[in-house]
């Protein structure tokens, strides 16, 4: 039997890490820009974040949220009035120190002496103490809670090793923000939104994640509880994909959020933020990426389906555009996943044979290739991303009337959608392990001969503090951590494998991003 | 005959610019955040600029550009190899000079110093330099040019004196970025995207604007041609409301965008670039607001139909609630300006009457009030924002049958939109003079006792250099600029009435924002 000639030269298989940035260039998303652990964001890649945008601001849109926009500098007197938060955060950020540059002796350009800011003023690495600040001016009475406020912004958190998606500099992200009067109208708008986030995960990031609660040393800086879902990517790390804080009071006290409450008492607010960001197509790729490049899931394609004329330059050719042109026109109308479908001519100059690679690497879920035999017979050339190579380790195309792939291209892009989640979700299934009992058994597990062995989810105590650091360096020794105690898990019924006491939950613990 | 009593305190008669702070607090569109030039743009101004650019980002997709995201961050030496380009932007920038945050021996934070970046970084002021870079690298031959990018972002320039939505230090925009392969595809898209501009402007935000072309010492630095679309404001002055660059070779030249052409040589290639931004909050808050608030033009209203139930607290509001709620689902389905009608029903905690003026300081387009009489009659009381007042200085209310008004509201709101453009466009022709023949009558137009005397429309001999420079100098003493040379003007046949020369041309002259 013959190999399968990928598309990409690096597998999966031969090296996970050099594999995601063989995909990222493989597939034009994004590049180096020059400026230390920042990207460019190239239009594949921005393509998708517009889509993940668009989907998930309808999302928070139709949970009450309205959108705004804070400034990107912070006074550095906002960090240190939550003296957790700063802790948790004062340390690497990009510090604004002057406004204005002048000519050097050397003819070059250096800050000017003169424009030495009073405050120094600090890019944001997120936005919950400037929120406040508005919070304490906006909200006067219960009558004005819940406030509920998001901004899609760009954020900055200096990173000494950085990663493209996964860990940059700068990134682009939606932070939302609410106050409320009570723990229990905050708690439950954390786990709200953490289900918004699960579903729009799962739906059509076509992600399977767990959705739970980070255990108390994984706290967002100042929260009182701090919700995650967590996505298993193909080597079976775990990677953090969005996250929801129930903040307590605390901020409040820091911003001085107080309301009259019914009573006409003055009570301090309840808070919460959460946010997902470009870190999410990371787990894109790392979850649908395969060894011929990306697979972006139909939901989030900026475009779902190409045409391919085969064009020889020819008198045939203008029969084929036209031909070409009607399928455009006739797909475009058809609605899927509940949205016009997506759909591009691609008349580009280039050979038929590198734009088709070229689609397989950028990973568009469906591609139709016309040439003059289908035109004749009323037919396409169909080819599914996501089952891209048949027995003969040959591409898998299909040919279909042009009648029945119009017809067929709804239910066609919502299968290769379903398809993505569900084999996503039977590999991580796979590689949870739920029989480890002990401490041992969880060592051995990590350390067996199996290159990427998944996660594991295990009974425990919930130790704290000084108990719970203790069993943190343990597992940091095999390069785990804890990622959540899961909301939907099975009660828990033995003894914790960290301290011997009676379980009270259970959660994972697996390597991560 | 009584007086209006209008919903505002202060009228654009009596302080067009305390007017203009006023309308931004009662319309709930921005606010001063405490951070030094810097404002937070709160739900319903940010609505206003989502919904512009939804409108915008569409017409930028159709002229064949991707969208990308490039770093905030910015390195000095970017901006120290196009010399014209730092003459004219090096000045006033946010510079980042460390990347950590250190407790102080106060107690407080300040920058580490051993956190002391080697090559300081800028936030972006434009990105010109930084698009350059990626280009060079993206483009080798011929087949890939023209290319097309644009970003939505947020950039800084440090501002003296600052004004919320016309001069803030952070604003946000779209900047997009072209190469090409010659002079003339360059030229030609520079123009191509000022179009796209005055469309924009007037077909959407119902902003009549003059497009053409900046003199020479109101270019771009570094820019051969700047081009713009100029607004004139109800005090008469006007509002560079856009501006279109074609930048020649010289940012080529700088980032070395060079491509190899058909004959197989290397050249360089001809960029453009061209932005608008949050500054057009400020122009439809000055050309549409009025003594009672704002009144946005449908195409950007994030809500264009307000329904308010006069709710009594008795057992009669739960069929008042239902039929507003039968009204908004109809009025739901209902398509204006070419999208589905945006319905609101407001169902918050207040009374009737401050709640309707709330709206209307807002300036959503239409208001309907349902009371327990509409309801037995099947009717609905409805406000047009546009033409708030009837003769007996009360509200102009209309009591259509709920049937007209769910079958009228289309037509309402487009009327609505075309009324707004209309009412902007006569005051604006109004305001012009063009029969001014010498420079005195100039000089006597602007000092006339007419508090708002607008714009004037001369002929001149463009002159350049230190000719110009003397001619600019002369009208700044009497606080005027140039604005543009329209695109569509009548030809010259007269006297430049700066120089004397035989004219070449038409120019407009104002007071400016
Ligand atoms: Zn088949
Ligand atoms: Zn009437």
């Amino acid at each position: 039997m013959s190999e399968i000639r990928h598309a990409l030269p690096i597998r999966r298989d031969d090296d996970f890490a050099q594999w995601y940035q063989e995909v990222i260039t493989a597939a034009d998303l994004a590049e180096e820009s020059g400026v230390r652990g920042c990207m460019v964001i190239k239009p594949w890649g921005y393509g998708i974040w517009e889509r993940m945008q668009q989907l998930l601001d309808r999302r928070i849109k139709d949970t009450g949220h309205d959108n705004c926009y804070f400034p990107l500098l912070i006074p550095l007197s906002n960090f240190e009035r939550e003296a957790e938060h700063v802790d948790g955060f004062a340390k690497e950020m990009a510090v604004v120190t002057h406004h204005r540059l002048i000519a050097s002796d050397k003819g070059g350009l250096v800050p000017d002496p003169e424009a030495r800011l009073e405050e120094p003023l600090v890019i944001r690495p997120t936005s919950e103490t400037i929120f406040g600040d508005a919070m304490s001016r906006w909200i006067q009475s219960w009558r004005d809670l819940p406030l509920k406020l998001n901004q899609w912004a760009n954020v900055m958190r200096w990173e000494m090793r950085t990663r493209m998606f996964l860990r940059t500099s700068e990134f682009l992200w939606q932070e939302g923000h609410t106050a409320h009067a009570d723990t229990e109208s905050a708690r439950e708008h954390t786990l709200r939104m953490l289900e918004v986030y699960r579903a729009f995960a799962e739906e059509q990031l076509a992600l399977p994640v767990i959705a739970g609660e980070k255990p108390e040393n994984e706290r967002f800086p100042g929260a009182l509880e701090t919700w995650s879902i967590e996505a298993m990517m193909q080597d079976g790390k775990a990677l953090q994909a969005g996250t929801s804080h129930y903040l307590g009071t605390s901020f409040a006290e820091a911003a001085n959020i107080r309301f009259q409450n019914k009573e006409g008492q003055q009570e301090l607010a309840h808070t919460t933020s959460w946010g997902v960001s470009t870190r999410l197509i990371g787990g894109v790729i790392m979850t649908h990426g395969d060894d011929d490049g990306l697979r972006v899931p139909p939901a989030i394609a900026p475009v779902q389906v190409v045409i391919l004329p085969m064009l020889r330059g020819n008198d045939g050719d203008a029969a084929l555009i036209e031909y070409c042109e009607e399928l455009r026109d006739a797909i475009c109308k058809q609605d899927a996943l509940r949205e016009p479908v997506r759909v591009r001519l691609d008349l580009k100059p280039g050979k038929p044979a590198p734009k088709r690679w070229g689609w397989v690497r950028k990973g568009v879920p469906v591609i139709i290739e016309v040439g003059g035999r289908d035109l004749e017979q009323g037919k396409v050339t169909l080819l599914r991303r996501d089952q891209l190579w048949g027995e003969d380790a040959k591409p898998a195309f299909h040919g279909p009337s042009r009648l029945d792939c119009v017809a067929e291209i709804s239910g066609l892009l919502e299968d290769i959608q379903d398809a993505l989640y569900d084999e996503a979700l039977a590999r991580r299934e796979n590689a949870i392990a739920r029989d480890i009992n002990t401490f041992e058994e969880l060592t051995a597990f990590f350390r067996s001969e199996a290159r990427y062995p998944g996660w594991v989810e295990v009974q425990w105590a919930r130790p704290t503090g000084e108990e719970l650091d203790a069993v943190v360096e343990k597992l940091k020794g095999l390069k785990l951590t804890f990622r959540n105690v899961p909301v939907n898990a099975v009660p828990a019924e033995g003894a914790c494998i960290f301290t011997g006491r009676p379980a009270v939950e259970r959660i994972y613990v697996a390597r991560a991003y």
